[in-house]
């Protein structure tokens, strides 16, 4: 790596202080309140027996997500979307995208016909929020499996999921490779990348998007590497945080 | 007080513990993280130089608030607002007391054209949602406003603020009177009253109902008594949390 | 009461000239055209056997309102809820506030599972016009039991209505306690209260905001005194015109 | 005419009785209730000075209009458009009727930057109710050019309206052609006609629609000199309620 | 006819080129690309087995229709209705017209518990999409009940259409009837009308409009004369484009 | 590539059979109907001087884009977005794609300030709508810009568009990578990837989304080699019909 100076000091292959307090709400099956640095998203799983009807009798469950920021996360207050009457693009495609991800390590035939609701609710935004959901999401999900065997919905022995998921963003910003970024990096970066990857290093999602200038398969390259390096970090993170519960 | 035992082995007239945590917020002029018990409702208070259209021109400013629950919040999930594409009229109507509440200690020719305009997230429902919002809100305005000053918006000398707000609930339940209903209390109380109350004691919104059967004067009485036992302790803990803050 | 003059004459506890037409409608299993001086209200009690699903099987029935005004029921026109696509916090707090009073007079299980829509609109508004709906969807409502009773969808002997219901304004206008306000009243008042009552003279919903300065104990006392001369007057009116009535 | 009876025992060619009762708002510059029999049509008119945007600065005014019905106008109590948050196809096309038919009479250079919008709220229908808004929208409109002209938005001497306008429905039932249908009769019509026609007998609008079979040049021909018995009589009555109105 | 020019060339009573390019999609039961001139309308047929709920177990069929336009299907770039969240008047008022105008010529008996939706889509327009899309329509609807035989949804005996269908609009032109108006046309007709017709010539809707001053009966009967003149020839060309199929 | 035989019999590498009918739009400043296989788009460019209100002043332009599909493009049919009355998810994320997409290769300062909008509008769809719908909307960007310079809202020396761009789908199925997925492979893939690439061969878009399993380096690879195959193909077709067109 180069010797580049972030603002707030790091490295450049080095995360912001991520925290994880997992059992966060009294009443959800699963949750944890995660942050990335001033980043934090409160995430909560909500268990129910029974499908969709569009699933029903197929000996398959669900696992879905919804995304949203609180009006004040940002620096700019935003308008909420309930007042506005609809939902915008980015909190769809947010939303679609956690669901898609997560769903990628659950064996639906494990999980039998139970539903799982993912709730990522940004109360204070500092770029990568859509990462630090996904990587609390899937905490508050391992909870809820644990949750839901002990309460018998599901048998102890189902090995519901394939491997664990953590999320981070990668972006080139003046020509340097660097992960993790906060707003204002994010703000400046011309390729900008969401890396979505198993705890054993396999891809889940990867969508890179030139803000400036097109990127070419070198910067690809480096910008792959860095996110592994990040998402082992938060896999370990995890792990600690998870310490103890049987799912 | 009667020797009526509380599931939370609270004295009739005592509040559950209140925690206050202002600043809680990296981005918003004014901000309160409130808790009465389990109930958690995250405040902001968003300063904006300028008004609606409306009022421009008049020398006036103003205040309003928006209420809105996560939909893990409360026990069961509920289906968020902006998905379904409108606020329902319990939102808007706890949304409406809050703004109508906070004006009534603002005198807005001493704002200036000025808009500050208040956000109560509850993260964690347990009763009481509404009077922990006007509560928090209120420590949020006065943060807000002495931000405005040091900022140069409004003149240090200004006397915005008439007086000191806070609100609480109390309660009929088998037919004893109660002090601030956690969720378990309010769905058995046969008389619901919420009253907003200013620091020296008078009200600002006394909204008594009848769940089950009609009140009498007296049971009125009993209640309004007891809501200000509670308001004035409100009042103290808001004093201690704003020490040090010139609004 | 003092010697105050107010701008149609009336006494200071006079309730404006009332009059009730109880079976406007000719498709209404219940209705009654009421009007509070100007402000007049269309309430229709439409009676549908069954009750909605979260009810099914309980055997009791269920009783909601919904509130609206005529674009050009006020002074200025304002625009239709239908165009604008959604339902305002006024109008839903005021529904709420309709269905839940309707609902403390009625015994459900009485009812049995039956299902009772009042419907008020405002024709004409001029201060008032939701304790004019209050009121007379009571007698629209009294008139859709004596309706059903005679389809035999409840028994003639069955106690549906466990007391009489009306609704009726009072405030403080410079400093003097008033009675029933029309809107040129009711926009000087410094403070407004709705009270719903019952015939018998307990409360059911006690709402008292201050609009101005907050209001002490014994303006508060002097209000509810007020109120109930009024909801007294308004039962014997309701008494009459439901006269002859089996409900 | 066949000697064919009607339920109501008109004559094929007679209108239901026709009231008309002018003024009947305090707020709105014009305002009719009309009956078509038990159709009754609350028909107001509000005339503001100025134009919409996309008119301003062409010398010319503007005229439009709203249709709707109360929930429970018909016999089966329909939901409310805006708690369903849409207006419905028919409430549209009715609306959009109802404007342009008016539109035809009024002279917009005349009426100047000015815009007068009509609102037809149906409180009980019983067929026909397109046909009775637009006759008694004619009254208000007039009544509110009379207005405008006694307050001076509008010159005294300007010909605003160029002709009356009148509305009625004709339709076909069991081969027989038959004036103003209610309900009963709409709903067994082969075929429907709505026409809207001028003081002195021309077409604004022509809507006949084949409910059951096609139908040919013939029946046509009569449906048409059948509208025009129609119209003409309601010119007169709109004529007698108009007395001393100078518009 | 007269000897007035038309900017195209044609005669008074000449149709524009109309092309029929039947059979456009790979995935609808039944569809047609259909040309009046520039006016493109793809119309598509889908066939389910089934009705909807409120005409369960009638033995009876239905058929419906939604007309939409594409953003640029215009000179000027109109907005999505999906954005706008909510459908316009006209485009409502013309769905509802090309739905009553096909089941005027469908036995609903015949089709049997089947439910045709029919989507016309206006890919570019100049003038006369509505009378286009049912002409249209009715070729992908002939289409889908030959489909629907083959598959034997419907036994191919049945005699589901009672006659042919086409529409097309007329108008008066600085006092000229003029046959199937263009968007320039369309614009300066002081009278328009869309006339719906069978192939034996009876008459399924007429809607005549004054745009600038009134019609009497004989321009009315002019413009009568002149649709059928239309429609006879569209019914031949649609003869041509439907041959060899059975419907 | 390996000898995996598809079932349109193409290579692995191979796309199906482009068309692009440039010009399509009488009415559109650019526009393009174009066909990968059965997928069908009709793309349109929208020019508009001036710029949105939040970018007034800059001196810059904006380009934006909607995507969306007719109700019956598919093989079942799908209901109307505009009557559902909002915007799915997927559609906002093809529009917000496309349109950030197309930014990326024009120079904002070279266009002025002016507006160009791009809609693409599925007409039927098999696979890979969102790269075809890029591709096209490519084409009518490249003619609206001629067309402005043609009409001088923009220098004809000014070189708004800094590359040509076009995208195209890979996937790997049963564990082979292909280009170019039609519907039905794409519902078998496990590994599905969209790429957005400039005529010079760097990425502007990466996509990758494991459906089943996650995927690895190699595997990405694999991909992204193909899919730079594809887009350097599309390039030489965009180029082929752009030809004699100055942008």
């Amino acid at each position: 790596m180069s010797d580049v100076t972030r603002a707030d000091g790091r490295a450049l292959d080095e995360l912001r202080p991520v925290t994880i307090e997992r059992g966060w709400s009294e009443h959800a099956e699963g949750s944890a309140l995660i942050s990335f640095g001033k980043t934090r998203v409160l995430c909560t799983a909500s268990f129910t027996p029974g499908v969709p009807r569009w699933l029903t009798g197929q000996g398959k469950g669900w696992v879905t997500a919804e995304y949203a920021m609180l009006p004040r996360a940002t620096n700019e207050r935003s308008n909420r979307e309930s007042v506005k009457g609809k939902v915008g693009g980015r909190t769809h495609e947010i939303s679609r995208l956690i669901g898609r991800s997560l769903r990628s390590v659950v064996d639906m035939r494990a999980l039998g016909e139970n539903t799982i609701q993912l709730d990522c609710d940004v109360l204070q935004a500092d770029g990568g929020t859509r990462t630090a959901s996904i990587t609390g999401a899937y905490v508050a999900l391992v909870e809820s499996i644990a949750w839901a065997k002990q309460q018998g919905h599901i048998p102890a022995s189902a090995k519901v999921l394939t491997d664990s998921l953590a999320a981070i963003s990668v972006g080139i910003i003046d020509g340097t490779p660097m992960l993790d970024l906060p707003y204002e990096e994010d703000s400046r970066a011309g390729t900008d990348m969401n890396v979505v990857a198993t705890g054993s290093g396999a891809f889940v999602e990867v969508q890179g998007t030139a803000e400036g200038k097109p990127f070419d398969r070198a910067e690809l390259d480096q910008l792959l590497d860095l996110a592994l390096v990040g998402t082992r970090r938060l896999a370990e993170l995890q792990r600690e945080s998870l310490a103890g519960v049987e799912a």
